[in-house]
């Protein structure tokens, strides 16, 4: 079986060592906190969304990270250049598929990408994931109305239909690949009252992907360090505004040895 | 006379209860912050702008929030198909016209958005409101050259004149629908030290209209509060790095017990 | 020979005094923070990039600042009609050309709006500023390759021949007009784990060229001015996070006396 919690220190340690290029198409609201969440663990980001430089810029990245949270047709249209050509250079991809499920326009946008991308992983809450597969549709905006344990049934079956790792985020984590499953239940309920935490996970996923060519291992890992993360910054602030700052401290501070002791992920079976 | 102290505290407990989905069609700069703020309110944000989106993601929202802060022509176009499905659907609107009177198109945009939209308030500066009328175009930028007591002859007249609630913010606030006048005094002066503070007075405002269907007390309990956050964020931060972290933490740790100790809101008349 | 440090207070304080309107066309990722720091400096920070308003908004404003970090073909549109205007009017100009050399989109725009706009300041690292020239093109994203030493003798060279001020930041910062060099050495390590700190030095230097002639002046001055708060936000915070808000209380509390004590500025030959 594979050993998730030295994966995880080795990830956070190569991070470090790499510094790889994450090239992200991400939404206006999170542009900046994920960048500096992205430094914070040692990685290089670049936002670059031009439809005339994506496959450029993509060619120099060690990671491609697609988010459609203020998504528009001529954005959607770059992730989708940027992610054939990723696919071609064998660069990975992660999908954060922002709110799909609430308008046919975030559900279709993330089934193209998919169609088109192959994302090594996608990375959503419950119900923004479910929404990929053929379940029901009552997402409330961008907001989970499932929880990750209804979630888990669907969830290895829908990895499957995609051949993707999911990676459904919540109180508790869920990753699967349809083969193997792993919980990981680091973090912190004060994460859910900052805007933009689901997508710094997925940036994160990002950065670990450049540097662990086992997706599942890559997503599980990030999302340990970064509910660790949430968990240091718990103990330092007590209301969002100062949280997230004690976040981006934490993502800095946490060194292999500290995720070594505080990751905790359970593979399944 | 309504009780606007009271009304203040249940707003604020009513955006806890039902966290109100607010549809926000908003500028760059204020994205991160604004998200933030609205979810230390208790409200549930989220940002859309894409032409074939906003009218099915306003249906689904308590509010929409237009501001035009970094508008072009595409992002109007969003706005004003956004507002029309709003009201054809009862969903209150309420306007930020940011740097209104600073440049044609920007003077332009706010009155074909009030002209097609019917917001249910529009907040801005004195400089800004008052470019809505036959005023003087004098404007500085995005800074307001005008006082709130200069401004409250002309603004009831233009309350009336627009149908609907103008709330002016400054040292001093001044709400009114043309009828009713009312003066908000919570506040701090390190609030104008912070980019982006007048568009979360306005988000703020949108999520109080979701919960409350008196536009006049929505407009001015959401003021009053934001002005106490402002006062309480000054006791932790000298500051407007600082001061910035702190008024989203004061945004979270507000109740209704509190704002009703702290709100200082008094009618006219 | 020109008293730097002098200029340096006496800079601080016009733009407090004056407050001048910065028209900025510039990164998402940094819209919120490069105007906070503007604000925190005593400027008056506005964000306009539509192309039927930059002009306008140009010809109200003190200094003009271009910024290509996320930047597509419309965008590049309006910072040229907003640079033509800028120069009719005699208005400065300061470029920061985000990633040239990573991509041919940005290392052209950069050259196109350098053509077009005659800006009195490009600030950059040497990677990116070296690739406006004949250089190699071997930027990795948007970190620099080169060191501000390496970059010293082509510096002035380029700096003659496209008849501008450069500015190069790194370890040490280096500014020339090809006639005079000077040498900054304020600034700490952690400004380059956060995001967008390039970006806020370019800013500033937009607010120091409204108020000083001299343009040499206007960046070396504006240059310790950003590194000496680098140096005092590390007496508050040692990681990314609280060093980003300890950076923006620190450009708010220094004075033009504290500046005249704390600029480290140097003059070659």
């Amino acid at each position: 079986m594979t050993d998730f919690i030295e994966n995880a220190a080795r990830n956070l340690e190569l991070v470090r060592e790499r510094k790889p290029l994450v090239h992200n198409i991400t939404n206006y609201v999170v542009m900046n906190s994920t960048a500096n969440a992205l430094l914070a663990a040692g990685a290089s980001p670049v936002m670059a969304h031009a439809i005339n430089e994506v496959e450029e810029m993509v060619a120099i990245a060690g990671a491609l990270v697609l988010n459609i949270g203020t998504l528009d047709d001529a954005w959607v249209a770059s992730m989708v250049r940027a992610a054939a050509r990723a696919s071609a250079l064998g660069k990975p991809i992660v999908l954060d598929p922002v709110g799909a499920g609430a308008t046919r326009l975030r559900t279709d946008a993330s089934k193209t990408i998919i169609a088109e991308a192959a994302p090594a992983v996608i990375r959503g809450n419950a119900s923004e994931v479910l929404a990929l597969g053929d379940g029901v549709f009552d997402t409330k905006g961008v907001d989970s109305v499932h929880d990750v344990a209804d979630a888990a049934a669907s969830a290895s079956a829908l990895a499957r239909e995609l051949g993707t790792v999911l990676a459904i985020t919540g109180p508790e984590d869920l990753v699967t690949d349809g083969r193997r499953t792993v919980r990981i239940v680091n973090g912190h309920r004060l994460m859910g009252a900052v805007t933009g935490t689901g997508c710094t996970a997925t940036a994160l996923v990002g950065a670990f992907l450049a540097v662990d060519v086992d997706p599942l291992s890559a997503a599980a890992t990030a999302l340990a360090y970064y509910g660790l993360a949430g968990e240091v910054a718990a103990t330092r602030a007590a209301a969002p505004g100062s949280y997230a700052v004690a976040l981006i401290d934490a993502l800095y501070t946490i060194d292999g040895e500290k995720l070594r002791a505080g990751a905790r992920i359970a593979e399944e079976g």
